[in-house]
């Protein structure tokens, strides 16, 4: 038996025993080896007929009637509340709207506000160095905006900077370009014992692992859901304001939505309390409702068992990436070590953005990160075995030339 | 002939001469006379086939791909750019995207930025006092975050108080609650004149009349698409920023779809020029292709013939109001003036809220705000003359109780 011949007979066992496989029927898929989930979720199977019902007869027959006989005013945080199990968050604390960028700038200017901020003597914002792009600039215009200066580190160097200066930190969960997940508990913590907030960014996390917002005592956090929450092109991002938090959350963007009587028309506003407090103005609502739907596929699903297979997936496609291409053509730059690792591999290679349309016009789809990164999301609803060995196969091909 | 037969014969004279009548076929519409249009527009006929589309194939079957392939990635500004013409505006200037309140905030903080704000002496916000809320307490954030002070003042009182310490001024084009169009070139000049820029909030004008945002030389504008551009319910909102202002246009949300490079992942804030600086996070894509698809309505519409229609329809419904109405029931607190009135009619009344769920169950659909208003817009794409004087007489048959 040869090499590939092992590794798909491998391939085949480990999909025989999935007790996630047969959730890949809630999607719409095809031939094509989907490992970009990490950047847009596949589209849950039930999601056209709801969204179909939503124009059509929400819409389009009840017209404002379903603002409330449809239960669109309350969709924010009756989303919320889908999605909080999945985070590890009672209910409660998660209101849906916006995308992650304007969460990210009602969180971190809410937990400057919540540390004292400059006037306590609280005028440094830490911020993960590696971070997505987005979370640093608004960050930035964050610190300018309430009076502090963003000081960019590794995740790993907050505990010890973390100081009577902290008025907040923003840190992602798992990193976008590597997959690096980072210490949620031990950063959280630290933050929280030198008198500053932790703000944790989920998007590249929420759905694959187990992130336990308030085991962990986080203060606040933010997330998109069209990753591993495979809610739809540009659907909602969340706001996460701990229980303890809300009665002292101050949002910057205090939109009608967020009043205590949104209906009262009051020239005076006036928080509403809970989770409600991060809404803003009208809720997006199809972009919203294809959400809704999309979490269905969630039910009876355990997030450990997500991370599990997580963890088989990308060990899995590390060693075949290792049968299957030359040594030297590409390199993980994925954490080994499974305490560190997210729910994606990237692979450091020359010609990375030709290389990856070359897999993607041989039907394996992953995502080109500047300036050197094949990136490789595994999303454990939906990706199977035997495609994580195709995919290390074609690769090795494309990467010989 | 009765006085109610005369008014039928009028308005079945007015209806067959309405060169807009045709119109109503691009719409879902039925038996209920839909004076809801500046609340939720009604759905255009083509959108479910477009949604379903969107969702089926762009994002069920080519995935990521379609981020290029189908043109989600340049849906803000290309839907923008087909808004621009209903508002009177050059090609380049609006960006669609994020909510009405989320606008208001980017552009209010944006103009004083572009003012010199107080450290040139400019440290103070004008507001319309009878704004919508959301507007007046997102313009208290702005103004929190920028030094400034808010002061509310009735719109007309604008130009008197226009000064050196003017560093914008936000004003609503039609009152939300009364129906009053507010003087726009001449408060744009005005605020000019002394320093400042003005901001106009268009939720309740777009789709309904000229606005003419080149021509007067509006320096920056928001609105909702949801009302009188029929986008669906929570549809993306738009921001206009004058080509002159684009250059130093600073956004307090200057999220990665804002980037000169938003692929280049830089960790660097570097702004694109032009409409793209109002970006921010990643688009709602369903809400933003259902608007995109419900502009098609407009296709051979002229705004002016619109307005005409408009100004035709509400002139109607006040007299068919005189005619079915016992004098002294309802007041109309919408101006008689047609250039002080926006296309809606509001009538004050006595246990309005009740009388409203009464109409609602007759089939006719306006809305009630607090305290005492009876809200009835008139959309000209779709509403017509004898709907008009049957929703009078309905409204007659109610108040007589």
């Amino acid at each position: 038996m040869s090499e590939t011949e092992a590794l798909r007979d491998r391939a085949a066992g480990l999909d025989k025993a999935d007790e996630l496989g047969a959730l890949r029927e809630r999607f719409v898929l095809d031939e094509v080896v989907y490992l970009d989930g990490n950047s847009l979720g596949a589209l849950p199977a039930s999601v056209p007929g709801r969204v179909a019902d939503v124009v059509g007869r929400e819409w389009g027959r009840l017209r404002i009637r379903s603002w409330t006989e449809s239960g669109w005013w309350t969709a924010p945080e009756r989303i919320g509340d889908r999605i909080a199990p999945l985070v590890g968050a009672a209910a409660g604390q998660i209101v849906v709207g916006d995308s992650t960028s304007v969460n990210v700038f009602k969180a971190v200017v809410g937990a400057v506000r919540l540390s004292g901020g400059p006037q306590a003597g609280r005028d440094e914002i830490l911020v993960d160095a590696s971070t997505f792009p987005t979370d640093g600039y608004i960050a930035e215009s964050a610190a300018r905006m309430t009076g502090c200066t963003l000081r960019p580190l590794a995740p790993a160097d907050m505990p010890g900077a973390a100081g009577p200066r902290t008025a907040a930190a923003l840190v992602n969960h798992v990193d976008y370009r590597t997959g690096r997940l980072h210490d949620l508990p031990g950063i959280t913590a630290a933050v929280r014992d030198a008198g500053g907030l932790a703000v944790w960014d989920l998007c590249h996390s929420a759905g694959a692992l187990p992130v336990g917002l308030d085991a962990h005592g986080v203060d606040l956090a933010v997330g998109c859901t069209y990753k591993y929450l495979n809610g739809g092109p540009g659907s909602p991002a969340y706001l996460y304001v701990a229980e303890r938090h809300q009665g002292a959350f101050d949002s910057p963007l205090p939109g009608w939505n967020s009043h205590a009587e949104p209906f009262g028309m009051r020239a005076g506003y006036a928080p509403v309390d809970g989770a409600r407090r991060g809404r803003v103005g009208t809720p997006d609502i199809l972009s919203m409702l294809a959400l809704e739907e999309a979490l269905t596929v969630w039910d009876g699903v355990s997030v450990e068992a997500v991370r599990a297979k997580s963890l088989a997936l990308t060990d899995f496609f590390l060693e075949c990436v290792a049968a299957h291409v030359p040594a030297g053509l590409v390199a993980s730059v994925t954490p080994a070590v499974h305490a560190e690792r997210g729910s994606q591999v990237a692979l450091r290679c020359d010609r990375a953005d030709e290389v990856m349309d070359e897999l993607i016009t041989r039907g394996v789809v992953g995502d080109f990160r500047a300036p050197d990164v094949l990136r490789f999301g595994f999303t454990p609803l939906y990706v199977g075995f035997a495609e994580v060995e195709r995919a290390a196969r074609v690769l090795g091909e494309v990467v010989r030339g």
